[in-house]
């Protein structure tokens, strides 16, 4: 069985890793992401003694994942200083001649999910983080979903709860679902970070609200055969009932499918993965990247 | 050449028509939908002599268009009568023995836009029909999308436009995209029906708002490569600028990409195929379903 390298690329910090084609990853390291020079020094120190026959790199965006396209394996437009136009594919090939996986973090996550987790033996599924920010990918009979470039589902518009007057996070769109929903929103919103607020709250009754509304799109856009809900913000276990229940309710009954009726609680869940779903979504890719090579 | 059966499967009317596999379609006849017996009837007429090698079905739904399910081939819950439950797919193959395609009539629309239209030779496009009422289907990697089911892209929810007081058509979500913006609702809202309003009436910010909307959550959740908008209400070419205005503004320039840039006149495009973007739909469904049966 191929040895396979991973590498969880976030805007915060880095997490490698090697793993086996079964998802099973022995070893793993993590450090702050810095400068690109000195985090791709770490990540080459940590692979170059491992022999992985593919790498796969889940990497925070946006990124540009169209292969055949120039500026493919790049960190495109991102704020973060000096990582806006850095080819980490290319970086990688120079130190490495394997296959190299590349897509985003939450791209990867739903393979990962796909293929070793919570939508295991599915055709679709989609995967959907709620922390820091709010971004989702998706695979559809069996692929991972490109086209212009990949999904942005975390920005999506969403009608306001009649009683959230804050105005939102999101430095592009203001109160997009990313700017209402995600971890830091609760913190501004509330006073107190989400974690501190107790479970009958309203303001989970809120952020049920918003993201019963994202999954209303999903599914009504995608059809998924399955919703993946992870990130710090989902540790909050109560919301799964709550956003179930609001989803039923703003479909009406339109879709009709055992899944959005009384199997619900077997199509919204969390990550069969847990905390490792970002390390194996990169696995996987770098799985996906070997089997492609070989065709 | 094989020569290809095709069927408009509409709510008002069904059109069936004979074409080739470049999708030239070479006759068509077209009958108001009553029952299915007598409906089906008259397609078995037409197709009694015609000596096709495949049919394609693009139907109005819901639909059951998921290869394996029990329920494969049939119109699910519609309000229409005596058509709940009706199985095409089956009463097709009692009397033609060939290989029968089936899926939603925009699921059709957009292969056939991707086979021989607006999108020939791209990987993904999305199409949208806005008549009587709001429906798109969708190409991802060369494949339509199907999972849980068939999207249903038209009943999504959208922002309320601050000046508009109506309440919208949907039986099912009232002011859902559909309730909002399909013609009925034109004419309800103003007095007179759409067709006959000013291109310079108010009417027709609003509806570029709502369907920029729309396709603001298509573009981030989907990423096509182009969407292609036909249907009654896109006759009104006055449309496209606005709605490429809106969604731009909506954007706000976060996806960066030439297509949603200084070329998204080439992005949000009418469909190629003209009028026949249903039809022809239907023909792609059948050249489809020719070519699976084949491997």
């Amino acid at each position: 069985m191929s040895i396979l390298g991973a590498i969880e690329a976030g805007g915060t910090k880095f997490v490698c890793g090697i793993g086996n084609e079964d998802g099973t990853v022995v070893e793993r390291v993590s450090f702050p992401t810095t400068t690109p020079e000195e985090t791709m020094g770490r990540v080459f120190e940590f692979f170059a003694d491992k022999n992985v026959s593919a790498i796969g790199v889940g990497s925070f965006g946006p990124i540009d994942p169209v292969k055949g396209s120039p500026t493919y394996g790049s960190i495109t437009t991102t704020p973060k200083p000096h990582w806006s136009n850095f080819n980490i594919v290319n970086a990688l090939k120079e130190r490495f001649p394997v296959p190299i996986g590349f897509d985003t973090d939450v791209n990867g996550a739903a393979l990962g999910e796909y293929t070793w987790g919570a939508a295991q033996g599915l055709d679709s599924c989609l995967y959907i983080t709620i922390g820091t920010g709010v971004g989702a990918g998706a695979v559809v009979s069996g692929e991972l979903i490109h086209g212009l470039s990949h999904p942005e589902m975390g920005h999506i518009y969403v009608r306001r709860h009649p009683e959230d007057t804050y105005e939102g996070t999101c430095p592009y769109h203001g109160d997009c679902l990313e700017g209402l929903a995600a971890g830091p929103s609760l913190g501004k919103r509330w006073g107190v970070a989400g974690a501190e607020l107790t479970p009958d709250h309203p303001a989970w009754e809120m952020e049920a609200y918003y993201l019963a509304q994202a999954l209303m799109n999903y599914v009504l856009i995608l059809s998924p055969q399955r919703i993946v809900m992870g990130g710090g913000v989902m540790k909050q276990e109560q919301l799964f009932p709550m956003i179930r229940k609001k989803l039923q309710e703003l479909l009406a009954g339109y879709v009709q499918h055992p899944s959005l009726g009384d199997q619900i609680d077997e199509f919204i869940v969390p990550p069969g993965l847990g905390d490792n779903a970002g390390l194996c979504g990169a696995l996987a890719l770098a799985k996906l990247a070997l089997a492609e090579e070989a065709n």
